[in-house]
């Protein structure tokens, strides 16, 4: 990573933690790796992706239906899913130290010297492993006393080890080798028991994802509306993995929180365009909530890394602070989902249509998205320090839909009652509608730098014109600066407008 | 229950499954105990009563911070809590049939005869248990032949049994005597594994309440934001019970949904009342969203019951159709559960009352109420069976702001193209601020009739006189069943008005 990208990540996490948007959770007991809680002003900017999402694709569209299943399901799910045979990484042990790694995660090279293999090096994958792992080979050979030239160094992931060479490679832990164990799959549902008994029987997973609880609705949701083929089924919640390298903040964790939308669409459409226009429809709602289109690119998944039944998958990428990653996938996951419900429950999904006159199990297209890391885009995307008036400022462009306060109101000064009181029934009459935060204490552009770090998109100031003259506030703009007076009934007009999309 | 009450639930359930509120959890795998998930109109019931709370609870207020801790946290916070060693259900096993009860639901009585006990009857706790027991208690004394007056049955839960009695006390599976154990403890925590390893070490738990995450957070609100005591901190979110005996569809289950709010106070701040003023803000606010006062009552917890710390707890109880039961706790906990953490982590959550310039761990105030209740409150309040035009209907007479839909727009008729598309574009106008219905098809009687079930509180029906005389569009309360005619502009007024409170 480069040096500015660490500190802009730094920068973010920083003032995540200072003004209340995202704290480590359970701080107080050292921590917990892979939570993360949201704060005062968190869990609006939070609250306000997701219901900026549900209602551009649940309210605004005639198209979908909502959904809220539980996070526990029957665990026949799973089974029927294939999460409980294939949702696995791949784990090595170290029998000495007890430690585990991914062993995609963890990279060894042979140290090749004139020719002969002295040993094996191996590092946990980060930025320097190249560098560390030169170090360690150069420590062996001298530790060895071997002469002649040093081989480069080749670093592969341990799932590419032999099993010839697995005893030979150290530990990281240790250093020493002997006690790697070969790689074997470890599932990351969190398992539990439900019930009094704590047997196979009682085996329950908490969700890895949210789409499952959509796919064994499907039925009940076609029964009790008058929903009609394409359309889909969209829902919002907590989903959980046991990452074993839970990292970069709250991109990977192992608490999270899922949108997601199944497109059920006819065996015969035109997928590829369906597809096509999904891919677009997201892109235009990044848009529509501030996360430009030159932050963001499509990454279509290799044919041959689908599964058998992938038709094809497009990744939205941005443009995070340590990298370009997924944002969104968008899926074409054929019928395999449905299929493997009816099969397994016995119930075939046929979905009788109409238009037609034929029956079929229904296709999807699958847009799904985590909330924590739209989040995170979000706050990248607005992330600003800018000089401002002689004084340096630290800003939060936020759309101002998303924005936790939408207005902040100022009495110019605090030592005239009659200013306050026309501020604070401004303010209350706003805040009968929208989160407004008022601020009476120190200068104004004190004021209007602490609404500036927190994203609040428009200052209110009440003065004297307000009182003496016209009725007018001023308006100030958080990213121009500048400054408009209009009237009260004005104002709730133009935030109207900007604030609802 | 009475036949009428056992009739309202039932036409409840099966109004919510017909009509898309809840399904049962996982119905394609035979359904899964204490699990629902909420359908396309169920969610959006959800969300509102949410939303609502939210909004007036958090962001019409001065005093209350949001907050979305993670629903897996630290497991030291449930030791400190008193949640690992003291949230339990006794038990009790059947060591012949393998079965498990909860003891103060296993209820028995010895059955005497002309003054010797000859035996012991058991049943489980339900409505007919007297019934039932006293047939057993008959067949006995007809078994063993034995001649004299049968004693007045006096059942009593398990957790009364002597330990002598245990082993005469026959198992409900089996009806025979011997195999049941003495009632033990039973955690009512998930319980799960986080990381690579599966032991004591990665023990984690599912959060049976939101209040703890809000407790370990108290310094990071402070520290983040300007609030000053007295104030809140307010979450909604998931919280999970392995109830032995999840029952009352959605009343108790095993994933369900809180909101709660910690609201600290001063040690020396007048704590009763303070108590009393947020059961009033609570039964206001009931009040604002349709449950009325007539159907809500209050239960103190008596002195002798409440924990040592706690200094007093009232419930606001609301009548359900299976009884008068809690629907939300109002408890004045004093510095408990701060207290607790501080002990435990080792840094103590003193805080320094500037008005008072002295320090101190805060007591609180704690409303907490689970949003499945409200949502069943709501529903048992709202659900009627009216005739309405000679025509029986079926109506939710639910508040505008928690209604799924706000308005359902209708033209007249379908066939006049003109007339469709008028209605169309208001259906438009408004759909993008709402989350409004339109239907064109079927006679203008049978569709009030579909939105009267589903609670949609406004008919809007575009007619002739509205393309051809003065723009008007009639507005039909679902209610009263008035028609009055409007503009558009005066209905979105008027429609602002109603729907956001």
């Amino acid at each position: 990573m480069a040096n500015d990208t660490v500190t802009l990540m730094d920068n973010i996490i920083n003032l995540c933690k200072r003004r209340g948007f995202v704290f480590q959770s359970s701080e107080i007991y050292g921590g917990f790796n892979g939570f993360f809680d949201y704060g005062p002003l968190g869990v609006e900017l939070k609250n306000n992706i997701k219901q900026a999402w549900w209602k551009d694709m649940v309210h605004r569209r005639d198209d979908i239906a909502g959904l809220d299943s539980t996070i526990i399901h029957h665990p026949t799910t799973w089974k029927a899913s294939g999460h409980i045979d294939n949702f696995t990484d791949p784990l090595v042990d170290c029998k000495e130290s007890k430690m585990r790694y991914r062993a995609d995660q963890l990279f060894f090279a042979p140290v090749v010297v004139a020719g002969e293999t002295i040993g094996y090096v191996s590092v946990l994958e980060d930025d320097t492993m190249q560098t560390r792992a030169q170090e360690m080979a150069n420590d062996l050979k001298r530790k060895l006393a071997k002469q002649g030239e040093l081989a480069p160094l080749v670093l592969k992931d341990l799932t590419e080890a032999t099993p010839d060479q697995i005893p030979l490679i150290p530990s990281p832990a240790t250093g020493k080798p002997g006690s790697l164990t070969p790689p074997r799959s470890f599932n990351m549902m969190f398992q539990t028991y439900v019930g009094a008994l704590q047997d196979a029987s009682a085996i329950a997973y908490l969700r890895p994802e949210t789409a499952q609880g959509i796919f064994i609705n499907f039925k009940n949701v076609v029964d009790t509306g008058r929903f009609k083929i394409p359309f889909g089924i969209a829902q919002i919640g907590k989903a959980f993995r046991n990452e074993i390298n839970p990292r970069n903040f709250i991109f990977r964790s192992r608490e999270f929180e899922q949108m997601e939308i199944e497109y059920f669409i006819s065996p015969e459409a035109d997928w590829q365009k369906m597809h096509a226009d999904w891919i677009d429809y997201c892109m235009d709602w990044f848009a529509a909530i501030g996360i430009p289109a030159e932050k963001l690119s499509l990454y279509q998944h290799p044919k041959e890394k689908l599964s058998h039944y992938s038709k094809g998958t497009t990744d939205i990428m941005f443009e995070f602070p340590f990298g370009v990653q997924e944002l969104q996938g968008i899926a074409a996951r054929g019928n395999f989902d449905l299929t493997q419900h009816g099969q397994v429950s016995g119930k075939p999904f046929d979905y009788f249509d109409e238009s037609t006159k034929s029956k079929y199990t229904p296709h999807v297209i699958e847009p799904s998205v985590g909330v924590d890391r739209i989040f995170l885009a979000v706050l990248t995307t607005a992330y600003a320090e800018e000089e401002v008036e002689g004084e340096k400022r630290v800003v939060l462009k936020l759309h101002p839909r998303l924005a936790p306060y939408k207005a902040a109101v100022f009495p110019l000064v605090k030592n005239k009652p009659e200013l306050l009181a026309r501020a604070e029934q401004l303010y209350k009459r706003l805040k009968r509608r929208w989160n407004v935060f008022f601020d009476a204490s120190g200068a104004i552009g004190r004021r209007y730098r602490r609404q500036d770090e927190i994203g609040t998109p428009y200052g209110i100031t009440v003065d004297f014109d307000t009182l003496e003259k016209d009725g007018t506030v001023t308006l100030r703009d958080r990213d121009t600066l500048q400054q408009v007076r209009m009237t009260e009934d004005d104002l709730i007009k133009f935030l109207e407008e900007k604030i609802e999309g």
